[in-house]
């Protein structure tokens, strides 16, 4: 019952891609926001941006692109690291301007070597308390 | 094994708040990504962004508030239609510039409906099919 099985081809990528309303400009790239999302746990991994080419990239591979604010690059998650992710499904949200990538999620989502990147959880006094396990050593995999 | 229960006095909120980082101007507004999820069923319900002073009434009144990039102004989600998110876990991310709000959804996020704003999958041939039951009728709750 998966219905939506990435790489899609390039007309119906390029139609998706067109449509969204990349509304959030941040250092003048226009943007819509991704929440990606592990199709098996339901945990959520991570929230980044993506441009149209990012999008497109994302349905006609099968992985996920994003956009780096801070670099200004189109990004393919794991492309260094290994740590890719597999797109099953792409949802939108109801303005358009939100997407939800559910992924199967090689290695972990987070660069400080946790699953999520959500990892640590606001306490009673406003500090913050690490829920998660570590998954991989990220020392191994970004090196130093 | 909740660990978590807003509201949260004041000072241990005003601790948080303060030390996120608001890298995302839109509007000229410095702001975080925040990820709605219901804590039961696991489904990403929306996405939005807060400045402090949201993130600030979140954790002092353990109801979502959010920055609205259109109105440029403060929002308490279910305001106006009674659909509060009441907050039961935040999560922070790697580079403290997003949030995730594990929350118990009254009635529906989305506006149009439905429970979740993602109601809409991405097909093969690049368009959108709804793949969601409505849970209101958004004609009665936002009136006409």
């Amino acid at each position: 019952m998966s219905g939506f099985e990435p790489p899609l081809d390039e007309e119906a990528a390029r139609r998706l891609a067109s449509r969204l309303n990349y509304r959030f400009e941040i250092n003048g790239e226009p943007l819509v926001v991704v929440v990606t999302q592990d199709v098996e746990s339901g945990k959520v991994l991570m929230t980044a941006f993506a441009n149209e080419e990012a999008v497109y990239r994302t349905l006609v591979t099968g992985y996920a692109h994003y956009w780096s604010t801070s670099r200004g690059e189109i990004w393919k998650k794991g492309e260094d690291s290994g740590h890719v992710q597999r797109v099953r499904e792409v949802r939108v949200d109801c303005d358009e301007d939100a997407l939800l990538y559910r992924v199967e999620q090689e290695g972990g989502a987070c660069h400080r070597g946790y699953e999520t990147c959500f990892y640590r959880r606001v306490t009673r006094d406003g500090r913050l308390s690490v829920v998660e396990e570590r998954v991989f050593d990220p020392d191994k995999v970004y090196g130093r």
